[in-house]
């Protein structure tokens, strides 16, 4: 059987990013963080990590990290029986589109959620899913309909997505009159993955938004458009208070994206894993948008 | 004279994370940017970056960046007072409370901001001053106040944190009745660098806390405290409405940690970077508290 002191050692590793972290929250010495990992590459006869700044998993040490990922939850299984007292940690990849919006309010939303301590992670798709692929994380909640190896996933809903500005900003940039404006206008990107703002402008026979600003944080990106410095898409349940006061107002009225949300979680999920996803997908369908 | 060309082909692939999206960025072939990144190396003698994933500069090649960085401001020094139709790309590093309460207005304050394209980096502050050091942003707003080599630190005043929680969070775990109580309760922190929520607790004269939930976004912190799940410190800018609400309130009535915030820029600043400063100096010393 695989001695899991490595293992943990390993997931320490690449999940704080480094062998002094790691050794901190293990509360070991670096050099016995070192031994470990050499001990589990001399057992298996590979290296399981890469000593890059910060260190990488190889293929072997991606596959001991999933397999670690799904022991731990069945091990929060039994322990959700016997042991009422204990927390359990939930390590999560969200967008930052949930994170910013609804998100809290669906974690607390599950009775169980007292008992868990959540380490939340924020990535863009790709990445939140390679992370789950890696079994660095429970659970993923990203607009891929596609599960990775071993796990599922279920539709939460849609998020809707409006082309927003100040009025300043309209006028100041002659929107609603001239509409190729918009190519001259500054645009407002999350970051060089976000491409809604180029939907947006093809969807009305435009072409690539001549000028952005790169603003990579949700509600960052909400100020930015009300301080009048340039226009995007942002999530109708995020900029309800600033419709309302007239902050923020449709480029392009009646206009929409629906961007579908799932929960990816792994097939053994533990019996709290399947509390929280039932209470975060009755939340979520509550929240946002009805999928067809 | 060095070959600014394959300069910007370094700073394209540092900057974009890969030769592919550099290649994009700068309408090349990817063979072309490979190319250019190689005649560099071989007029120098050396190699500029690391073919990692992302590639990363060595250290000769983050001399190089830093010193494109300055040509740069100088360019855009000229070109401002001799084209007043181009837009100017400025390169921020902030922290993300700066981010998520003050920015963008300070930003918007600026009259030139009409014609910049802010690209924004939001680190951690010993990653963000790296990145200063690097020469890949043009300034960099965080709580260090020594300045790297060839720049300089001018203090915008304090951001004032407050200890705070739900009304409801606070009954649940007697927080008001039993400090100790604090020891047992869900503590928010940002990331592992988030000291703010220890030193806390180390005023109170209590040690490190016992269970912890991680969220790596300023706004999704508050949005996590008001649904209950757990305590924070947070910016007093940012919860002024969740306070008036009584949806947030304070753990420990009259506590609070002030830190400080400072504008790192290079000496050699262009008119418009030093008119963004001006700005940025001006409204944030009305927004934060003075520094004694």
């Amino acid at each position: 059987m695989l001695d899991y002191r490595l293992l943990e050692a390993l997931s320490a590793v690449i999940e704080t990013g480094g062998f002094e972290r790691a050794a901190n929250r293990l509360y070991l010495t670096q050099s016995a963080v070192s031994q470990r990992i050499r001990q589990l590459e001399h057992r298996l006869g590979q290296p399981v990590l890469l000593r890059t700044t910060p260190p990488r998993a190889t293929d072997l040490g991606r596959r001991l990290l999933n397999h670690l990922q799904q022991v731990r939850q069945l091990e929060h299984g039994l322990i959700d029986d016997t042991d009422s007292d204990s927390s359990m940690a939930v390590r999560l990849t969200v967008n930052a589109d949930t994170m910013d919006t609804w998100l809290a309010s669906a974690l607390a939303d599950c009775p169980l959620s007292e008992r868990m301590d959540f380490d939340l992670v924020v990535e863009d798709q790709e990445i939140g899913l390679r992370r789950m692929k890696n079994g660095e994380v429970m659970a993923c909640i990203c607009a891929e309909s596609q599960p990775v190896n071993g796990s599922l996933a279920i539709p939460l809903g849609l998020l809707r997505y409006r082309a927003l500005a100040s009025p300043a900003f309209i006028e100041r940039h002659n929107l609603r009159r001239h509409r190729d404006a918009l190519l001259h206008a500054p645009c407002l990107i999350f970051n060089h993955d976000d491409r809604l703002q180029h939907r947006f402008l093809k969807d009305l026979g435009l072409t690539e938004p001549g000028r952005t600003h790169r603003c990579p944080s949700s509600s960052g990106f909400m100020f930015m458009a009300q301080a009048g410095l340039g226009y995007g898409m942002m999530p109708e349940l995020q900029v309800e208070e600033a419709l309302a006061d007239g902050h923020l107002i449709d480029i392009q009225p009646g206009y929409h994206l629906d961007v579908p949300l799932y929960w990816h979680y792994w097939q053994t999920e533990s019996p709290a894993m399947a509390a929280l996803r039932e209470s975060v997908t009755r939340h979520a369908r509550r929240i946002l948008r009805p999928a067809d």
